[in-house]
């Protein structure tokens, strides 16, 4: 298993006259927390785009425990639970307040799809070798 | 069953650098078809808010079929399968390009709570009467 | 003169917990002013950037005359008040409540850029022409 | 003079199809440099609002130097070149790309007002003793 924590800052741009963070603004702390639980591994997300890849979402479900509220600092858990031997990868996502309290939780589902032909294919070599050691 | 379509042209700001529309902004597309959904039954969401209730988004789920472009003139169909008792309740949305491709499709599922003491509580009766010719 | 009108509804998106619209959603409105004042004359952006231009913002001012509140129905007002010469066009724009009070006004300025050698161009004749009999 | 860096990193969320960052989400880097460099002093934006006050945008100029690129590392560039004596605070605002270079760079006008009556007010006196050793 891979798990990544990064930080978010909640804007208020963010926020609704509901006074909390809207619910869509969520799924971009999920972009987040993928990017930066790719770099953590030593690659970014940008050079899989200049390796001619891109990774569209095809699928993501969410389930909303408490609010996000403006200027919490939020931490985003990024989680592999199986290295992807197909086209298609699954990030388990979490978000927690300070009070590690849960806010929100899903799964996003990714395709690797090469950019020229937009025919899927499979996770970059350089990105499995760094994943491997995880999954042991 | 209700269902209502109503229309959304996409931003230059809602695409991202895959040329695309970014993933999370359609969830604001589904917004605005409940909330035109509601407006169609002589009901509006602000009118709800007025009464003292808020309807908090507690779960989503959406999968992408094909891409949004910038300047799709998109289709937003918003569905009551079930007249809700509880104090929940679930649309089905879908999202139709030009050409009549499904772009994407969901389920949003969304409380009624009480704003003043955040309680849950049930559909308010105007706009249960307004359903109700819907289900029979 | 040109002058354009075209209408948006608030969404719940657009606000934030000073129960307003955020300040910078209205640069976003004005995007789409601009965009449907161009399709009006016949052409869309989307052509413009076919036809291997695109148009950068170089500059904006905007001042906030009174809030923008959900729901409501948005007049965004889009003016040329000179046809531009050079690469460079001024867009003035204004937005106005449903009670027909100005809620905010500014002026965004674009550039005419060759998209392949990112040079400064004028503005494409087709365009150019639909727009000579309002300053004549 | 204050003076306060912060850094952001761009989301894919932030670019659009003319594969940069989108001209309005600057405004919304600039209300985060605002937020860290009021943090910096000892204040958080979200107790002034707790003491009754809020700020809202009243006036913005922005001007666009070059590209803001995805998963580019901007510094925000937060400046106070006066202690305000009215109703009214002038931050002045920069962005730099990791190769030091301008992005953007602008002015924003906010009101101190009252939430409860609407009034405009001064700066609440934590926030300027925090200043005042600034301007001396």
């Amino acid at each position: 298993m891979f798990s990544f924590d990064n930080q978010i800052r909640v804007r208020y741009a963010d926020t609704d006259q509901m006074q909390v963070v809207y619910h869509a603004k969520f799924i971009e702390y999920f972009e987040s927390g993928r990017t930066e639980a790719i770099r953590h591994l030593g690659i970014t997300y940008k050079e899989i785009e200049e390796w001619g890849l891109i990774m569209p979402v095809v699928k993501l479900t969410i389930e909303y425990a408490r609010p996000g509220l403006y200027d919490d600092l939020l931490t985003i858990r990024t989680i592999l639970k199986e290295l992807p031997d197909s086209h298609s990868i699954d990030f388990h996502q979490e978000i927690y307040n300070e009070a590690e309290k849960l806010v929100c939780k899903g799964t996003v589902t990714l395709f690797f799809v090469e950019k020229a032909t937009r025919t899927k294919c499979t996770m970059p070599a350089p990105l499995r070798e760094k994943l491997l050691p995880y999954f042991n």
